[in-house]
């Protein structure tokens, strides 16, 4: 997938511009402008809001005689519990971010969980779409951060890739082909990796995946997710949508990736070449899976209600920060044919980790 | 792997221990003591040291009139080229450190690539043998952090797992055991992990992995192998000994896992289970493959000869942070029958970097 390397790139890693960071505040970066020279760099390193991988440089107001500071911090008793916010469990917000919907946003920003507690990750592709979601998003969150404090998060790291969606011109039934299905996924899958491995820190308890057409969660998604204190927890992602025959607003499932595995998908992965991927809520590859879309229980009014998963989606995700930590990222290869996020829950299996899902728990995609 | 979760822990994740950081500084943390409480935590996260993951605090200085301040980082010129000191380009040092050698810390002392663009990070296993080389180690920090400007790393991150190293009171001999290497570098995949999900951040180029035996390399290690501008480049790996018959100092090679694939092991993989893994330097499995530890040309003096492989050792290696971006990472369950760093390779392989050799290029294992 990696272009072939010149000797001397300017753009090397899938990285072109990195928003940053300061502590409570945000952010950016947007230009290729010629003062990002390195001797910039260095001047912008020399804040003392500079992330640590950056180049040390004295401040002019240190003397020879005063070293700089040793700041220690006391991260024992970092933990991933079921009340993490008596507990003070910072959450790290990942969103791969394709479109900006203010929805979005305006639901982010009802999130009950203490904001001072969460950062925000955005991956944004290259290309005028992903200029205009960087743009849009940017704007919120210059507006969010310097209002009320309340309302402001930690912090707000934005990554700009140097690749462009591989389907970005694609209308959303275009994109759902099958065949179009693997490298849109391949590509999402390194999006996330380079999101998740640029932007976890130590201090980082949870991380929840929320894609950026998922429009309407609970308020409480966070502490909700986190009481059940599971390596990996999934919601039930549906859409809401105009009925016309009932002339009403109605809801349907959209994410078809969370699911109990079945011997006849396990059949169909045997006969399977090597890189040829399992994808699920395709009639032509009829894989019986048990989805978690249609273990809605309409009798029941217990959103809370458990079922163990073999495979998740992404739209909505809350994964406990050590399951990454220990290797669990998204498969851009077909690993045991599956890729991405169903990649993602075999890998996290693999090392240990189990996954759940909430069938009667519900947030919602946008409706194209 | 992981213990069985309990609703609430104190220590969930792989690590108990962070020890940060701060713009030039250090680090630390170590111990269980009772103001480490998350009130402490936030008291903590008010310094604007503090990386971003932390909670945001106004400081007492700020007014409710002036916002924290934004930051710019124009980072579009963020290159992985084979001129890193002239790009300014920063390298993060990643060591796995289950015994502190003296040796391995002079060594990195010695590196003539500018340390104000090298950060550090470190992770040590729990237990008695981890708690000695934390203090030696945290020992070595604090003098070289608070000594000379031009010696000083950028910043150094040290994390303290919480479980112990699996074999650490076995001999050197008893590590080596064919059935004992499956635990070993699992343990070692997973702590690789922690250490680079955890400290990778948006400005980082480069990534050297230097195990903490590695006690003698060419002060222009990381020149060296970047002039190279390979995704991943990895030099031979010797030690030097006393020959009783000579009554001489010599070399002998040390680091096996780096080796160009043959028929022969994916023969033997073939009819391997699915967990089953392939190791080198085993006598009762015979991969046949060409190991770099035996290709050194006595006769040339090129230490820039390259190699191409299919498996790399972790010993000292040079790696793209982009190669880590997309998702590689190490394997700690059997990867197309590999672990660990020979995994690692093949992993960035399927992700379509390929992995390079040195084999006239030395670094030295320490001889116990």
């Amino acid at each position: 997938m990696p272009h072939p390397r010149t000797l001397r790139r300017t753009n090397p890693i899938t990285i072109a511009l990195v928003a940053i960071l300061t502590v409570g505040f945000l952010i950016f970066v947007f230009s290729s402008d010629e003062d990002s020279s390195p001797a910039r760099l260095r001047d912008a390193a020399s804040n003392v809001l500079s992330p640590p991988s950056l180049p040390f440089k004295k401040s002019k107001s240190e003397s020879k005689q005063s070293p700089p500071p040793v700041v220690h911090y006391h991260m024992n008793k970092l933990t991933t519990s079921s009340d993490p916010v008596g507990n003070r469990e910072t959450v790290l917000i990942l969103t791969p971010l394709a479109r900006f919907y203010q929805e979005y946003w305006d639901n982010l920003l009802k999130l009950t969980y203490p904001h001072e507690l969460i950062s925000l990750g955005f991956i944004v592709p290259k290309g005028r779409e992903g200029n205009a979601a960087t743009a849009a998003l940017q704007a919120q969150v210059s507006k969010t951060q310097s209002g009320p404090e309340k309302k402001r998060f930690a912090s707000v790291t934005i990554l700009r890739q140097d690749t462009e969606s591989p389907l970005e011109n694609q209308s959303e039934s275009e994109r759902h082909k099958l065949e179009n299905q693997k490298v849109r996924r391949a590509a999402m899958s390194k999006a996330r990796n380079s999101l998740l491995f640029t932007t976890m820190g130590p201090t980082t308890s949870w991380v929840l995946w929320l894609d950026s057409d998922i429009i309407e969660t609970p308020p409480t998604l966070i502490q909700d997710l986190a009481s059940h204190d599971k390596p990996i927890i999934v919601p039930n992602c549906f859409q809401r949508y105009y009925d016309e025959e009932t002339k009403k607003m109605d809801v349907r499932p959209y994410d078809f990736n969370s699911w109990i595995d079945s011997q006849a998908a396990q059949q169909l992965a045997s006969q399977m070449g090597n890189d040829d991927i399992l994808l699920e809520g395709y009639h032509d590859m009829p894989t019986y899976r048990s989805l978690m879309a249609y273990m809605v229980d309409k009798g029941s009014d217990n959103p809370h209600a458990e079922v163990q998963l073999d495979g998740v989606g992404g739209t909505a995700l809350l994964v406990k920060a050590e399951v990454h930590r220990d290797g669990a990222m998204f498969p851009p290869f077909a690993f045991y044919h599956l890729i991405e996020t169903e990649g993602f829950a075999k890998m996290a299996s693999r090392l240990g980790w189990k996954s759940w899902g909430l069938p009667n728990y519900f947030v919602y995609h946008y409706n194209e």
